[in-house]
């Protein structure tokens, strides 16, 4: 027997069963019989939502307080592990003062369409930066004993069809840009359980995915948690169960416990993979009950200040011609205009939406930090869609815009707009906040926007107009002080872009095939998603990935890279050449010009938050490792680092590049194997091959095609059995056995990349 | 036994496979004891390129001469199915007198990227164009007696790795744009053969592939002609003859033919299936045997002045200010400047080269037609890469230009960029090139280009500080006359571009995966080749699909549309509003803004030339069958026009819409058929499952997700059946049993296509 097994030897297969799916909604089945307790799953990426009770129907109705700290996509744009870390303990401390096991979080979804409706739950369009991130967030979370629920696994971009859509994916953009990032927080940070997706991958659902759930998950990654099934990802629980699913969510009443033991006693399923399964529940169990504290408490006001400091340190200056910070001592008028300062948007709707502690609101932080100005305010809009006393709301706003020196206008998308379970369909602010907008900057082109919105929105047609922009995100239940304290430079802003800002919706990379049809999605733009679509196309954008500005500026020094044992590590200094103390993230984008395959002209390969003081420098040291620098090989189905020069800047977005450097790396790519399917070309760019060849064309007078340079490179791509078999072939049938004989040796590494690298 | 065996019955097994590959490199094998002659196949996209002998190893070298009519690329340049189905007839006429019994052609595979090193064989990047052209080859070629070989089937759309690569393309993509056009000429004008192509497509050989050559072909399109294999294109006999691969090119000197035979004997290959080849290569022995004709010969004097003709119907005028025509009388100086001038670049290389029966150039021809202008030429460049005598050149050619009042500079690809067998890697003009023209601009600005290249070459380079523009693609031996007669007017050009002039490489759409990689290229921008992607995107183009000027002016009236029988017709007068006799393209394009499927923007869907008088009008009537309306519907892998109001644009170019008109079209879609799986939304879309819902809830107080529309609309993806197994759910599997039950009927179908559409 399966050693594995042991702790549920004395357990019955009824009993193994009903450990591996759910009691309720949210609690997993006790075992009273073996003192089993059950443990508490809850919904929690920027909060706990624990539910009184078992849940309601669809497990998304009112929760517990607790503090709502800001969404993803806010937490992306800190590019700050330490803060993802710090606001990962504060939410172990919480759901441990719950009682709860397994927060259902970090989402680390690759941002692929701005349409997705859920996109305020994921970090990023890039997966380097999404997994470090949600690694640092369980880091923190599980330092405090609680487990973290790594999702979507995988592959899970859109909301349209989700339970049944299957996400069509190459094997290169598959696992270099939609697995990266889980493959990153599964090998650093170990999550104790990873949520399997709705949708199908490649045809197959990821809840019935052996593939992903047990060999690449736990074959190549080493992971060694539980998985759970997302709340209702079931299609076939046995096919699930076998393919690696260890525990289904929510209940299913015992429906679904009885095809288990049916099929067990059938012999569908192997006893070993239900043992398997309900070893796995028993561990996760365990891991749960001896961290549980039932006096855990945690400090209200602590935790709103944090939730402060992160979403201050999320907002993104998109744009400030100066006007920015404003003075708050100065004797003037501000006109603050926008319902979302009075009622802010602060969180997405659906499985995520938090029950706050408490909720601050922009304008009232604003008149507390004003101690000079007057602060006036005009909602300009209405957040009810049946309201439509619009003339009135936008000619007090401009009454005011007018008589102040400065306005600040709150825009941002309707809660109505965003949510889990739908997608949007365009990229635009209501017609009515655009309209405020050109009516408030004819009266006062003095105007700072502040954007309230999960996801991206369009801002070509106004952000030319305007001074400056704070790109204010959802920022969770503190953001209102946030804001203010950015505004008036009590925090000088280092948020960066960690998704591109595009001119028009027909610019973003999936465009043309973004939600898919008949069940299917073609991710037809294959590794092409966010930047770097936009930079190898060469397409222009509102705002590149990886932007942001402060109060203060930076200089870079030329960036030098050297060799490590363990990758590459770019060294640098930055200097604070501005009046004020501010961070700075540094960013490191690599590139392979001549590359063998594919490639982006440039992807993030690493990044660097740090405090620099006015006037001083700081030296920076960036590592990447051989992992990030690999791409997939479709045909070797393996990791490969490929030789060659690459080259290495350092900027302060994609598009924002201060130096760079080139450094030959040394790959780890076998030679390639030659055989009589492999073309002349082949064969004569390879080492040995041309050699071999070389010798045999010499004993052929008048060989044709291998005389005549042009007929030679029209007739490269033929493979050298199909010209072997042309009638008057200078190389027959049996001197290309001999030749393919000679050929044939083991593959060679070229190099180890180890010793890579020179700069 | 299969009837269709009884020719064959009394040939022995071996003599059965014997058939069914080449003697040669172009002759099929004789069965002398049954008097079963051999026959000649040769290829001729645009002539007849007949090597004495058996020809030589790769078979590309010299041959007869023959009339090099205008390649591909021009003939659909010319939007004119009278003008190809002529360019059959001669090519037929040719081959007989030849004793040639299958001509190599017509290509029409889709222009998917301009890198393609082929595309100057091929007709458009539309498969509508490219169909209705093909198919009008096809029947002047065979209505003269001579075989056809509609090639290269299918999706072999690059040169890179031809031979092994796969082309993975989805079920729409490939139905819709790479199959389309060969579906139409296979079922409007019955090829006597099919040429399979080298690649894979979707993973299996075209030369292996069941499906595309068996399935499809036949079983869908009814074809009924004998598959030939491109030359090499066999991996493994045995299959392909399976598959439906009937006759395998060139010679194997037997070997393949022994597999074959063992196969039957071992009983691996049922013998039926080579009976079945055997027969159809015994069937088209007969046809082309009973059609030869030993005194066939042909007027190289007509032919030579019909490829003229054509080739000034080919010319397109990307641009002009009125600096064209020129005029032939005017006491002028006219600089003649570009070697292309003098020594034409008339064709590509590789398997379509043709030995011209001679070989006009546009300088002496210019020199004829200009009885009044002085003509000046300076060859300006070498067409010889080792010279570098640049700055002489260049020189020697501003000196004339300034000294004349226009510059004709003729400007165009080497020879060595396109070719057969490789694709290019860039759309740039040689730097010397280019260089000479800024040259002569800056002399003279008055400057006429008159380009020579088989695939599109960037011009935004330069093409706003031109006055004129003439693409003259690749023109055939009377290529330099038909420039002449478009200059000084003697021909009022009609052509229009089958292909996009992108701003640059990276706007097209396959630019981020062409050619592909390990063996595969995935077709990513699926449906959205060509201007489908451009439009769609909104991608700003130098030239776009359909355009070319006129001498003249056409007005369009405004468009109706009826209803017939078969589809649709458009009907609208057009007028020549300018004075000189003229030639219109009236192009009626597509779209379904509402459509439940991913379309392009607008879709070529019908075109006709018109001539008219000065100052005439013409109606014109197009009509547009119900095959071309309809998309592929992957989900019931059909076809299916969809109903719904379809916008019908008529213009003169993709984005030169000249009018308007919305038809509502009655589709013949059948009803979804609704099961457990079905979505909450798909339920309550359906005329008779929202029916059954709603009366299903209507029992159920209270409940839940169904009674709050927000949380409706988020749960609207969710599939009843996960719902019904939510914990608490209002709907219990047993009652989802019965709805489903109930919503069990036969699919309707909504209503039948051909009582459709109104205008």
């Amino acid at each position: 027997m399966d050693t594995r097994s042991s702790a549920s030897a004395e357990l019955t297969t009824e009993e193994k069963a009903s450990l591996t799916s759910g009691e309720n909604f949210w609690e997993t089945k006790a075992l009273d019989r073996v003192g089993v307790p059950s443990i508490y799953l809850t919904d929690g990426p920027h909060g706990v939502r624990k539910q009184t009770g078992g849940g309601d129907h669809l497990g998304i109705g009112d929760s517990v307080p607790a503090t709502c700290f800001p969404p993803a996509v806010a937490l992306g744009s800190t590019w700050d592990s330490d803060l993802l870390e710090a606001v990962g303990r504060a939410l172990g401390d919480e759901a441990k003062s719950e009682g709860v096991g397994v927060l259902l979080g970090p989402g680390i979804n690759i941002k692929r369409s701005p349409l997705c409706g859920r996109n305020f739950e994921y970090l990023s369009e890039d997966p380097i930066l999404s997994g470090r991130l949600g690694a640092a967030l369980v880091d923190g979370l599980q330092g405090r004993g609680v487990g973290a629920s790594l999702k979507h696994f995988a592959a899970n971009n859109q909301e349209t069809d989700r339970l049944r859509v299957s996400a069509d994916i190459d094997a290169r953009p598959l696992h270099e840009i939609y697995l990266r990032g889980f493959r990153h927080v599964v090998e650093h940070a170990a999550p104790w359980t990873v949520m399997c997706s709705y949708n199908r991958i490649n045809g197959v659902y990821a809840s019935e995915n052996r593939w992903l759930l047990t060999d690449v998950l736990r074959g190549e990654w080493g992971f060694d948690g539980l998985v759970v099934s997302d709340w209702g990802a079931v299609s076939n629980r046995v096919a699930a169960l076998s393919a690696g699913l260890d525990l289904e969510m929510p209940s299913t009443n015992g429906v679904t416990d009885a095809q288990i033991v049916a099929a067990v006693e059938s012999g569908a399923l192997a006893q070993s993979a239900l043992d398997t399964a309900a070893e796995r529940v028993l561990a996760l169990v365990e891991k749960v009950r001896s961290n549980l504290d039932p006096s855990a408490d945690y400090d209200r006001d602590a935790h709103h200040a944090l939730a402060r400091d992160v979403a201050a340190r999320s907002v993104v200056l998109l744009k400030n011609d100066g006007i920015l910070p404003l003075d708050p001592t100065a004797n003037t008028t501000i006109a603050v205009i926008g319902e979302f300062a009075r009622t802010p948007r602060y969180q997405g709707a659906g499985s995520s939406q938090i029950v706050p502690t408490r909720l601050d609101n922009a304008l009232d932080e604003i008149r507390t930090l004003a101690v000079g100005p007057e602060i006036t305010f005009a909602p300009g809009y209405s957040l009810d869609e049946s309201d439509s006393a619009t003339n009135t709301l936008v000619d007090e706003a401009v009454s005011l815009a007018a008589s102040a020196e400065i306005a600040v206008v709150f825009l941002g998308l309707p809660a109505e707009d965003e949510s889990e379970g739908f997608d949007r369909e365009h990229l635009e602010l209501p017609a009515a906040q655009t309209e405020l907008l050109d009516a408030v900057l004819a009266a006062n082109p003095r105007v700072v926007v502040v954007l309230s919105n999960g996801s991206v929105v369009r801002v070509s047609g106004w952000a030319g107009r305007v001074p400056a922009i704070m790109e204010g995100w959802l920022l969770g239940q503190a953001g209102g002080g946030a804001v203010a304290d950015v505004l008036f430079g009590v925090v000088n802003p280092s948020g960066r872009l960690a998704e591109t800002i595009p001119v028009r919706l027909e610019d973003t990379p999936a465009y043309l095939d973004f939600p898919g049809e008949a069940g299917h999605v073609r991710y037809g733009e294959g590794l092409f998603v966010g930047y770097r679509y936009y930079d190898s196309r060469d397409v222009a954008v509102s705002f590149p990935f990886g932007h942001g500005l402060s109060y203060t500026s930076f200089d870079y020094s030329a960036p030098a890279a050297t060799r490590t044992a363990a990758g590459l590590e770019v060294a640098l200094t930055v200097t604070n050449t501005g009046p004020r103390d501010g961070r700075e993230v540094v960013q490191v984008y690599v590139g392979v010009p001549g590359s063998a395959v594919a490639r982006p002209v440039r992807e993030l390969k690493g990044f660097v938050n740090v405090d620099i003081a006015a006037g001083a420098s700081e030296s920076v040291r960036i590592p990447i490792p051989f992992e990030d620098l690999a791409y997939f090989d479709a045909a070797l189905s393996r990791w490969v680092v490929e030789g060659g020069d690459y080259r290495v800047w350092v900027g302060a977005s994609s598009r924002d590049l201060r130096g760079e450097v080139v450094v030959t790396v040394e790959g780890d790519a076998p030679l390639p194997v030659l055989t009589a399917e492999s073309t002349i070309g082949e064969w004569l760019a390879h080492p040995v091959g041309s050699e071999i060849l070389g010798e045999a064309l010499a004993q052929t007078a008048g060989s044709g095609v291998f005389d005549d340079p042009s007929l030679l490179r029209m007739a490269a791509s033929m493979p050298l059995n199909r010209v072997a078999a042309f009638p008057g072939s200078p190389i027959g049938a049996e001197q290309l056995d001999a030749l393919v004989r000679r050929a044939e040796r083991p593959p060679r590494v070229m190099t180890d990349h180890a010793r890579g690298g020179r700069s």
